[in-house]
């Protein structure tokens, strides 16, 4: 008999799903559809600003593939524009409304994937709901910011939140030619990297111009008409055209918790490491579930999207009847700002501390080629190592040119827990075009171990 | 009572092993004297064929420390144009030649560390000796090279062998306006690719516009009053300038031999993983010594400045009385003719068939960044995988900019036996400028993961 598998979201984590179900059984095995509310499947969220940059120049080009593909390549039916409101666990069915039409219907499920994604933070300010203030969380929005950018007008822009999302924003804004200043809460941007690393970020930023303002938090913003005006801090008032906000997002998981889905701590949708809910039959995978950092050993929530992917590829080929598992995350992530650029894995000296860790940590500046090589540009490492047994707990990169990608290898290293002795020794390429002859994860490896020997 | 430490040959491996011992051992304890036959310490091999494309512009550059700074910052006496001409090692006693003075005298030592390097293979050819064919082993020969061409009339060269000397020749002598054939007994150039792969090269340098002479081998150079004229190869003559010799490099071990010293079947002078020899108190490193390879688990002898460096300063920390070992290697390279990269790590097909594995091998094309941002260049992985297992036996890359480097990843996965399907779970730095959401390596991953699934 035929199942139904009804997947809830068409983004990465859906859409991996649907697929390699798919792959695995045909369509009178299983029947798919997902209900997407926004307007595009499977585009690329982490495109979004360079799309506002206009580095990207059509929002067609951050799409992977379109509706009518996976209907007619994959036999997977599609609706946009359709959001599930609830799952009804016992029927076994999910509540649809039609945005366009405006109607409700019901359909009924045998698998199901919630692959509902994250929801922006949006503070509850005065006039934060008044035109001119963007979030950046799916499409729509980056289109909605990059058609009012087109427009012209816009003189200043308030980015709020020096995360991610608000150092590629504040990236794009400037190549833009917009005046633009950061807010941030912290005292430095990236709160993802350690103090001494995100203050080379500050420094980064400062020197495209881009005023930061930390330490400070957004108390409201002033409007005439509904249109923004200015951007109210604990600290000043900043006449403003334009407000980006990158508070960062939490895992979209509301309507899985009103069906009676386990939801943990972090906010995420708890799953196995199969991406199996508490309830048999139901999935879940993306930025909405929680996953498990491979060396703090704790539920953490990251929304990324080759998480997103991975996640549902495996939920997708285990609900074909295959097995896969998601092993977890060390958090490695990457971005950069202008020649900036800035990567990190693992946990942080604050973060590590936090777990339990007994610390070390080294910085080192390198090259990232021989330095008698035209294009050797420079990058700090910092490794952030157990204290004694000398195992690398994390890593982060601050660098020009050629410097983020290198996490990788620091990366796979802190998954296999290789200690920075053991590191002195890994076989990397070498050649002047690429690395110096100690390549700048040895120098760092080098440096560590020496600390390590010197504190045991 | 102060011991003394005789090091010959003062480059990479006699350098780094006179410095780290140096580290940990004063003056007053450890007497140190460097003997190098050639005019220069601490130089940078590998630079050679940028020095001569005058991507470099002084040989200078290249050399990272000279001998007055060993002497006045560390201490150590290094003699240039000193020839070690025998070791004795009953009377514990080398036996030197003054290259300059004609003198020869001898020197006791209570450690002892032989860095001689390798030699290059110099093939025993009617006319090999005349003016115009030029080896490029020592800094030397590239100066030599260097000053040839920057006289001018060379219009033609012949590259005589397609490994990475040859090819980074071949570059070369393209960047400096010289026409460039190049012969190669195999079927493709660089050998040390699986011939899938090597293609890729043969076509990127065909594009430079070099031809291709392979499966040929030199039998003679026509000579006219001792100055190079035409090579003569078993399938034609060319008429030439210049002949640059890339057949590879042999360890440069019958001093060690001579002295009694064990050899291996490689031709390396034979070390335990502290870098010590079959006599106490005598020690090698670098290009004269072999290693172990991790994967095929035999010797084998690489002549690279990275492992000199590490099999030095190994050498050095141990006869420091500190504690080091030198780990083997999996042979990771990387080179690059123009804009393309060259990477690999592990086993070859052939090579892992060789050391008793039956394989699995996948080949996936895939971009430097997200397909939609500016600079996404394309590039080919390849994974050699044990079949069954699915353990990750080799990998190797061409590709465009930014392709190269990502062996690292790699050659650490590679390191810790990690299989495919362990690989897929790997994270991996995301953001568009850097990677597709599905890095090159997790999709390889997945697809030899599948294979492997398939035959199993």
């Amino acid at each position: 008999m035929t199942e139904r598998l009804v997947v809830i979201g068409g983004d990465a984590a859906g859409m991996s799903a649907a697929s390699q179900a798919r792959r695995r059984r045909g369509p009178d095995d299983l029947d798919i559809v997902v209900f997407e509310r926004g307007h595009h499947t499977s585009y690329s969220a982490c495109g979004i600003p360079y799309l506002v940059a206009d580095v990207v120049h059509e929002a067609e080009e951050l799409v992977a593939r379109r509706p009518e593909e996976f209907r007619s390549r994959f036999a997977i039916e599609v609706h946009l524009r359709h959001e599930v409101v609830d799952i009804d666990l016992d029927r076994r069915q999910v509540g649809i409304r039609d945005l366009e039409a405006g109607s409700e219907r019901r359909q009924g499920f045998d698998q199901l994937v919630v692959a509902t994604g994250a929801t922006p933070v949006r503070p509850r300010l005065a006039g934060v709901d008044a035109a001119g203030i963007y979030g950046v969380q799916v499409l729509d929005d980056g289109i909605a910011l990059r058609r009012r950018l087109d427009r012209g007008g816009v003189a200043r822009a308030v980015v709020v939140g020096g995360g991610y999302i608000g150092l590629e924003m504040a990236e794009a804004l400037v190549q833009r030619g917009v005046e633009v200043a950061l807010v941030e809460q912290g005292g430095q941007p990236m709160s993802t990297l350690d103090p001494d690393m995100g203050g080379l970020v500050a420094d980064a930023m400062r020197s495209l111009g881009i005023t930061l303002h930390l330490g400070e938090s957004v108390t409201g913003f002033e409007t005439a008409d509904g249109e923004l005006r200015a951007v109210v801090t604990t600290a000043r008032r900043m006449a403003a055209d334009l407000v980006v906000l990158g508070l960062g997002v939490r895992p979209n998981s509301q309507l899985a918790r009103d069906a009676g889905l386990s939801v943990g701590t972090t906010g995420g949708i708890v799953t196995d490491r199969q991406m199996r809910t508490s309830i048999a039959g139901v999935w879940a995978a993306g930025d909405c579930v929680e996953t498990f950092h491979r060396v703090s050993r704790r539920p953490i929530a990251i929304a990324l999207g080759t998480h997103a992917n991975k996640q549902g590829r495996v939920a997708g080929i285990n609900l074909g009847k295959g097995y896969a598992t998601f092993p977890g995350v060390v958090g490695t992530a990457a971005t950069k700002i202008c020649g900036v650029e800035i990567a990190r894995t693992g946990l942080g000296e604050a973060e590590a501390e936090a777990a339990g860790f007994e610390t070390e940590a080294v910085v080192v500046e390198s090259t990232t080629r021989a330095g008698y090589f035209p294009g050797a540009a420079l990058m700090k490492t910092k490794l952030i190592v157990e204290r004694r047994s000398g195992r690398l707990l994390g890593a982060q990169i601050v660098g020009q040119e050629n410097a983020a990608k290198r996490i990788d290898a620091l990366a796979i290293a802190l998954w296999n827990d290789m200690t920075v002795e053991d590191m002195t020794g890994l076989d990397l390429a070498y050649a002047p075009p690429f690395s110096p002859v100690w390549d700048p994860i040895l120098i760092a490896a080098r440096k560590a171990a020496e600390r390590v020997e010197d504190t045991t």
